[in-house]
């Protein structure tokens, strides 16, 4: 498998593990030192998990992932293999029609970067940019 | 052409297909004894293209398919290579303006077990499920 | 990187350079003798580009691109590789809600024809169409 398939995998299974409200399966999509730069600030790995757990505003997602723009930038000497993703994505909040709540659509610009790191590539630090909400 | 980008392939000769209701090019896509299970539950192939014959509820349609995630499970003895897709896909129903009809957008999960048939990866058994509808 | 994966990434970076209203990027993916067949007509690339340049209707877009439906033609004697791409997209595009401005989402296809070009693939014939748009 190439380390472009491998990259999109990275993406599909963070994709799954989201929807799935998975928060062990998103940690080891992570460097154990990994940031997050999103909605709440710089995070770093455990405190952005934090975020992930108990109750969620919306009882239903998907995340669609684009495909990414992907760089590689190969080993050199120590350093492992590296790569930065630029991934567009739509998530569909869904609500509860039964509770009457509706759903939300977000339109979201991922950047990445990943590293290759015990032999499987994880992203090493992520900011996200929300571009529009619907 | 490696067999994730084969499988990508299947994936969007399908939603092709699907689109321009060609049913015939429909089945090339799936193995002869392929199980569809979906919104009219469980049904064999041959069963589940009639479905696909004839007026649809939508003159106009657009299947826009996620990246797949994939897990190949190589060949073994007589055993052909097999993969496993699970796909997140958002599919546009456009309805006839002049006639007043609205549009509906649908959330899908598409679930397939691929095989290497004759050559080519085809679908041995799909499982849809419907995520979300607007 | 196979033929696949630069196509794919020749994709991605016309959506950001589309987005990010960058002309001078688009150029660089397109051959020089390049015709565009949409909205506006068949232009030659240089009109096309023309169109692009100064305030556009909305501003802030967004072009999510589906996987392509790629048939890769092999170089042939002096004729270099091409090949032809089939490809969804959804085209978001962001009002300015300071002005009262709404949102529009438009669902678009886009067929290309691209061939290696000193070393790099680049579209040289693409045709698009509107399929929907809310």
């Amino acid at each position: 498998v190439s380390a472009h398939d491998e990259l999109r995998q990275l993406l599909q299974r963070y994709a799954r593990a989201a929807d799935e409200r998975d928060v062990d399966g998103l940690r080891t999509l992570f460097h154990p030192e990994a940031e997050i730069d999103g909605v709440r600030g710089l995070l770093p790995l455990d405190a952005w998990l934090e975020t992930m757990r108990g109750p969620q505003a919306f009882p239903v997602s998907m995340h669609l992932m684009g495909e990414p723009l992907i760089v590689l930038d190969p080993a050199a000497g120590d350093r492992p293999p590296r790569a930065s993703l630029d991934t567009y994505a739509v998530v569909f909040q869904v609500g509860d029609r039964d509770a009457g709540q509706g759903d939300m659509t977000i339109g979201m610009r991922y950047r990445d970067e990943a590293v290759l790191h015990d032999g499987g590539w994880v992203f090493q630090r992520r900011t996200t940019t929300t571009l529009w909400m619907h």
